[in-house]
């Protein structure tokens, strides 16, 4: 298990959890770029948004529904936020499991980077 | 029906699409901020992700899904690409209908707004 997304999943790694369902895991990003910046995993070990299988829309929506429910526990719902996910390098990917960024907390400018 | 995404995915307001399941309806981006910049709704309306249900999990799964294919039918999956989604003021929502942008076709800078 070299991926530190499944062992933060596993809790064989440290993290500041925020969330946690059969499907997902929520916790804090390391390197905050907002007041509020957590991430949101699947437990299993998919490498990205081009990784899911046509069969999996539950899994996706269940990631996704996720990220909606740590706006509301971190109280950035009503304020506004923005969830984000990276494939691939130009993306931006750095950790090669499937992840939603959860930003919140100041005003988040555009382009989104 | 003020709603300019309904419109869209009603056929009454012209766009250039790229997808179209039984769900879901991905067009480009008028105000494009990447060599790749396109749409993904939901033919329903949702006002954003916060007013999804508890029990909209395959919906939101077949939107996710279909940002990755618009990856892919863009040729940007394997270059890489960011899917974003903006919700309320400070997460830069414009129009208040779910959407989620998918960009691609340069590197994109962190953090993301």
């Amino acid at each position: 298990m070299d991926c530190i997304f499944c062992r933060i999943a596993a809790g064989s790694l440290p993290a500041t959890r925020i969330l946690e369902t059969d499907d997902v895991v929520a916790f804090r990003d390391l390197n905050p770029r907002a007041p509020t910046h957590v991430l949101v995993i699947p437990r299993l070990h998919r490498a990205s948004l081009d990784a899911l299988g046509a069969d999996e829309a539950h899994l996706a929506g269940a990631l996704l529904l996720a990220t909606a429910e740590v706006a509301r526990l971190e109280g950035v719902a009503d304020s506004g936020y923005r969830v984000v996910a990276n494939t691939g390098e130009e993306g931006g990917q750095t950790v090669d499991h499937l992840h939603f960024h959860v930003l919140g907390g100041r005003p988040l400018g555009w382009p989104p980077g």
